[in-house]
């Protein structure tokens, strides 16, 4: 039994005992979890209890954006050992599907994610999870940081499959935490400008607080045109599109360069009016993104080396005994806070 | 002053008398034309007198797949010679422009199409072009199948957007003139079993008459379930949508595999419902094609090497003289027509 | 104890009793074989006693082209029930290592590979293998042809690494069995035409049996300029060189076109001079290959559709009980033999 | 006639008028110049007469790293107009060839590049060049920084080559001038950290200078090991060669992790044995890089947002008149020179 914040039921949150796996088996580590930031998803579970198909049907541990210690490693792993500063990839496929076997282990259909029913998250002091997916924080990078590498891969899995060209021009349509964490993997990744969308001045005033991210309110200005005039007429070498609403999916179509790339970061609660022959017309290539794959040490590498600070996102800290108001806080969605997050760490 | 056939204004056809380019300029050929396609869009324009913004409002020579033999060569031509047999490439860019420094010459603005208003097509005996985009034939290709080269660069054109890997299972959506021509280029390109649907058995008859072409009437059999039993579960991994409809673009989407590709060849008249989020499920990738770039020395390898067979798809072939009549039965669209040509040779 | 080919150390083979792994994992399956090939490592384990830093030290069992019929399923097997007919890829690697995450399992060093010491191949009635790791052959497909998926599997890396765009002429240095696997794949994988070179009219005339493959003797003709003369001057689309000689690697770089791949498919003993600057002057892509990863489904898709045909390749097929005499005929290495097999299967 | 830089013979320069193509056609433009910066091309033919197959066998002005100010525009020059401040893209393909048409056009055999014999250079006071091969630049570039766009371009396709996965880690070999410059763009084109060896301190530190890339004394430190062990055993993901010597490329290849890339820049003057096992071992892939095609304005971008600043790269500026003085400087070498420049503008 362990103590953990656990959603017993849409719109109840406890902060209490609950039974979780203790086994370490040979190819695992023991985490001490010092610092978890609260997702979007954590809150859409509190606030709807379900996620599309996914429903909380008994109490489930929130929490996947993780990091912490190594505290105890398993008879086969060589890579880790106690005393290691980590952060942890929250989904763990079936190593033996075609999909793990192809690289793509995100799509893997058998993949236990933390925090997605039936899975429990990592909102408790102690974890167990697999040293494959484990991955060592340089002494650069703080444990509050390193519970960012989480939502940041988000960004990097979409800059990555935007294939950027080394100076690319790039449009991102949604200033919310991650339109900005794709706007930061894009320049860190091999833009030479970032332009950004949003109707939220609070919102756009953050991104726009980084070198080279240049917000637009598109309820003053056109964003395809913005992008034309800085351009030459030519357009955004690559759009990722990560508001998911009508307006911004068209605005991605219209703002693209001929042959440019638009990435589908935002979902769309529904399908959605997409203009091919618009698309066509410029022979776009449209990637997608679905959570991240080979990410995660290219993302402690790129923090680590200074190229991409996410300090200035972690908006509030609270701690682990506070939880539910992390939680509250989070369900307030400010615009002026990106990320919450709940320290179980020793503070100091 | 030439003969050639005349789209005077929607519904109105003439063989008549009209003025023509007659230079040529040190990079250009003449040609004589020896065989005309008629294409979806020659037709189109008859019936509509426009396509989307491209509006007939002076008369326009109709044609742009065309063979025949050059006559004439400029000063400064090397790679062509008087008696050449040769297809030509309608769509000539500016070879100043961004896309075509970029090797992206097909959506380069600045194009001007044979057939597209306002520039005349080739449906007259003899015609001025660029030798760089005149292409030679081997002694294996006839004239037929010569202008057969502009319709299938197409599915050359959607083979290599999809970036096929050796031994991918495909579908294709719609077996039109253009979803056949896609299906042949996707098998000679690399995919190892082809499925091809439609609503109308004849259409699907002619395809499936291919090897390793596998018909799917969708009014009677599920595609997406079809092609996942066909693959152990695992989907298409490429799959070329060229319907155009609503049904068929969620079928691409549902058949696909995870990490696979969906080729949007289809041009839907207004914004279709796109199910991103269902792509994003299996981190789709998403090609459009716009014609086609660089690839009708591949295709003619093709069809010169017998790997592609496109005789049996020309359904009846007009003298000159008769080409209102060959016009009149391409709009027909009898289930059992794909191309319908005009011959401006010598017969023999 | 299972009765197997033991090669107990350099030129001594012997068909003996020797104690194999017998336990069933929950992953694996159980596989009677049926059909094993000799491959040139096996020949040269037996010659040699080693392939560079693989020594022979133990007595070890040669073989890992094998197909054979599932006979046991561990416990969490789905995909494969007992009297399946199966091909099994011969490397396994550590699902938990960088590389295997990644995709390319190949590369993990920690792969174990059949008849690579100190790990026992498979020319034994019986094996253990990872269900993973373990391939259904459709109907279509022969246990014969199944022993020729391994082999196979390397010429559609070669192809697969080198992104062939349908319509591509290629290039292979070398007609040993190797050369043609590749040139076969190359074919079927989305080139119009193949050529190929060695010294030996024998198997050149294996090799030019097949449509579109093209021999070329480079002791009466140049390699570089038959294509250029093939390909208007251009070049080879893609090289693959299977030769592993310095002449070959040389004709390599000359034949490709510019902005062209190169392919080292063969091992030269030692380093090689290669010409840096002239493979610059077209700015080439190299590409290397090693064994090969996720292709054995596409590998049996080709197979079975009839694109690919590998029966003109099997040379002669050995009982069980005559294993000694098909090495010793393998090592004979006669210019109109490519594949020898061992059958371990019930005549029929 | 016009005053200008001339390279009489090897060993022979003098500053005179000549004769220079003075007609403006439609597609041109007159540039006055304002910058000029020395290449070691330019150094060798000054000293050796020759590169390869290129020999001075006439006078010809030298340079080729040139901006300057538009003075007048051709008939149908749109995008440019008099006072736009530009550099040059010195090579100018044939817009109709093969190459061209593909967007290769680098590697087109018809490329007249400034300064290769027998094509005149632009170290004189005005030159005409086509439109489509010259760059604006923003504001926040300056002249100098505008000649050095030619260099920092030979980077910018190394990077593009490599085809960069954000947040890789990269050696490069050699830090010369062009070593440094793939440095930069390598990480403003995405890597996290550049590690590069030379054996002179000097460069070395001029190199470390830069946030991100840690130098490496090759007589000191083993590279191959330095790299695995600042990657936990894995490699070098990109290792760009840029010191053209048998160690380095050794060096190259050790270092790579598996399935890395190999970019060859450097030019080694005879073909050089590679170890091509080793490279398959771990299945890299190798580019190769001539010159650049389609970087300009992407390297206009990252100089202007302030992500390169190669403003510590200029070692000096002569004036034209001390044209010869600025080129024995260059012969010099000196180990904290990289880059000598001769200023034609009026000063201030």
């Amino acid at each position: 039994m362990a103590q953990a914040l656990v959603l017993e039921e849409k719109h109840k949150l406890a902060l209490r005992e609950i039974a979780l796996p203790e086994d370490l088996g040979p190819d695992d580590v023991r985490i001490e979890i010092d610092t978890v930031g609260i997702c979007g998803s954590d809150v859409h579970y509190y606030t709807h209890g379900k996620i599309g198909p996914f429903v909380v049907t008994a109490p489930m541990v929130l929490g996947h954006e993780a990091s912490g210690t190594v505290r105890a490693v398993g008879a086969e792993v060589t890579h880790l050992a106690p005393g290691d500063r980590v952060c942890m990839e929250p989904g763990i496929p079936d190593p033996r599907s075609k999909a793990s076997k192809l690289g793509i282990y995100n799509v893997d259909p058998a993949v236990r994610f933390w925090a997605t029913p039936p899975i429990h998250g990592c909102l408790t002091p102690s974890v167990i999870h697999p040293a494959a997916y484990t991955y060592k924080l340089p002494d650069s990078v703080s444990f509050a940081e390193g519970a960012m590498v989480e939502p940041f891969a988000i960004g990097m899995q979409a800059a990555a499959r935007a294939r950027i060209t080394p100076g690319d021009i790039a449009l991102v349509t949604g200033a919310g935490p991650i339109g900005i964490m794709v706007a930061l993997a894009a320049l860190a990744g091999g833009c030479a400008e970032v332009y950004i969308t949003d109707v939220v001045d609070e919102k756009l005033a953050i991104a726009g607080g980084y070198d080279n991210v240049h917000p637009i309110n598109v309820t003053k200005t056109d964003a395809a045109r913005t992008l034309a005039e800085a351009t030459g007429g030519w357009g955004a070498d690559v759009v990722f599109e990560c508001a998911g609403a009508p307006a911004s999916i068209q605005t991605a179509l219209e703002a693209a360069a001929p042959g440019g790339c638009v990435v589908w970061v935002g979902m769309p609660v529904d399908p959605v009016p997409v203009d091919i022959v618009l698309a066509q017309s410029k022979e776009l290539r449209m990637e997608t993104v679905f959570r991240y794959a080979n990410v995660y040490d290219r993302a402690i590498a790129l923090i680590g080396s200074g190229k991409v600070d996410l300090k200035p996102l972690i908006s509030d800290t609270f701690a682990f005994a506070d939880s539910i108001a992390a939680f509250d806080r989070a369900v307030e969605a400010r615009p002026t806070d990106v990320k919450i997050q709940i320290s179980l760490g020793t503070p100091g």
